[in-house]
């Protein structure tokens, strides 16, 4: 059983330690936290064991009645791997730590392309991961890019990409986030960074991005042109997609009309937190004109790369190819179903 | 002196009303509305003939303590020219009346093209106007995308167009519309009506449109990508800009950093309603990658097309050339200011 440690318990942390609980062959040795708050009570009621993230706030989670395990030292020198999964920036900070045990990590896409030895989607590069100690898996929009762009590269090949990134302002718990009742060009120079991100993932792509903020929490939106190398029918690129576990394409008859409808579906389905892990595609929107192709997709910002950080425990560890990984991580977590 | 109907007193024509009185060879021969409101009673404090758009009732205004001067049919008898700026297809509702009466029509971009003799762009086809009766002043977002991409034909020849128009939900005033804290692909399928509309100012572009609508009221924002038949500096397209009075570009040193602060600044700055009739594009989002050309830019729906409408009086009527009726138009309401 391959020992996971997870050092930080947010967002991302909390949905990635689910998720590796739920792996046959993978046991959550421990999560770690900088502060007691209601998801580190969580974390103690689903049984995992609690490590301070800073020593010196060890007495703020005794005060607050929880049980710590331990230091996060001992937690990373135990561990087979860890997955940081840390505020942007406090990865790389960390990363002398994970040096220190020898213990490789994974990092969000928060953190720098040359903080790692490679960045990673599973559907796109899952085998060059194997070499890798630091491996960085990428943003929730990076990854929703990468898993359209990697069948349609391999299918049709791609001249040009051309995003507008329509982004949710906040996460529904970022109380202090904005804009209220605006839209923002943010960044407002173009391109935004995650052209550049995506080119960390296939690096002779050519993808110019744009990016927006918006008063909305649920998730983002990207509004994508793809200029494929051959004239294809839009049916057929529906047809590609329906085989992609991590592609959903919104049948019209479910009458889903945006991020809203969408994840009501999710909590209805009795998703964990009503998690949307793949890309929500408007099948509608698929469309072509000549070479170019046009979609709408809904990238769930919370939850899009916890899949990722699965297969990529094992591709860093060589213990699975990307077809029995994404295979086993899609069956325990119940993605394409 | 030109005298001018207004039929419809909301959002469009109140502001048109008070465009058209600051203009030296016109007046506002009279306003209509439907019902009595707080819009109706500033009409009368403003001075603006009210009559009663529907006659049955007249007696709404009466009990409101409203003067009617007398009917919508009275009203286009005797104006030189009417502009309709009621409801999406209610205008075309009225065409009748105004054939009746041989009196002249501009519609707004809400009605069908077939409606009419010629969709209008004072920037793009001012002087097709002069053999017309019935007039399209196109909608605010073909209105903002015209005046960008005619400058940019006429100077460098346009291969295609690519636009995500993210709409706001509503206008200010409209408590009903939605969405809440929601993205929508809207419509779910591409393209969206944008681009056919603006193929009515200019027949043989290329131009593919996407629609969304988010939580914001104020403007509408375009991720714009045009790709030009030659390859362009920046700085060139920037200077290109520079001297067209109805594109406003925002500059760095401003901050502003999306619609809130733009019109916040057009209120500060004493405009009327604190419109912004110009199309806003931020300055440093204006990019160029071989012949693509990128930018962002603000749209407020409910003025840019104001003085596109005075502008198409002109052009009907056959009383100016564009250049100087434009010229006028910007003077008295204070564009590119």
């Amino acid at each position: 059983m391959i020992q996971v440690a997870i050092n930080g318990y947010g967002t991302i942390g909390k949905r990635v330690a689910d998720a590796v609980r739920a792996q046959p062959d993978m046991e959550v040795l421990g999560v770690a936290k900088t502060r007691p708050n209601f998801e580190a009570e969580t974390a103690i009621e689903k049984g995992f064991a609690l490590y301070a993230a800073i020593e010196e706030r060890e007495h703020l989670f005794e005060e607050a009645g929880l049980d710590i395990a331990g230091s996060v030292d001992e937690l990373v020198a135990d561990a087979d791997i860890v997955v940081d999964a840390t505020p942007s920036g406090i990865g790389a900070e960390n990363k002398s730590l994970y040096e220190e045990y020898e213990t490789p990590a994974l990092y969000q896409g928060g953190e720098d392309a040359d903080l790692v030895d490679m960045s990673f989607n599973a559907r796109s590069n899952f085998e060059d991961a194997a070499d890798a100690d630091h491996v960085r898996v990428v943003s929730c929009n990076t990854t929703g890019l990468s898993r359209v762009i990697a069948p349609l590269r391999e299918e049709y090949g791609v001249e040009k990409v051309r995003a507008t990134l329509v982004r949710r302002g906040g996460d529904p718990g970022q109380t202090s986030r904005g804009p209220i009742n605006d839209i923002l060009p943010n960044p407002v120079t173009i391109p935004s960074h995650h052209g550049p991100d995506v080119e960390t993932i296939f690096d002779d792509l050519d993808i110019d991005t744009l990016g927006m903020k918006v008063p909305a929490t649920l998730m983002h939106m990207h509004s994508l042109n793809v200029t494929l190398e051959a004239e294809v029918d839009a049916a057929d690129v529906r047809e590609l997609f329906a085989d992609e576990s991590r592609l959903f394409l919104i049948p019209e008859h479910m009458a889903i009309d945006g991020s809203g409808k969408l994840k009501e579906y999710a909590l209805d389905a009795g998703r964990p937190r009503g998690d949307v892990w793949e890309n929500a595609i408007w099948e509608d929107s698929i469309s072509t004109v000549g070479r170019d192709l046009y979609l709408f997709q809904g990238i769930h910002q919370e939850s899009d790369v916890v899949p990722e950080n699965v297969d990529a425990i094992r591709a860093v560890l060589g213990e699975a190819d990307a077809e029995e990984s994404i295979e086993t991580t899609d069956e325990t977590l119940g993605i394409g179903l």
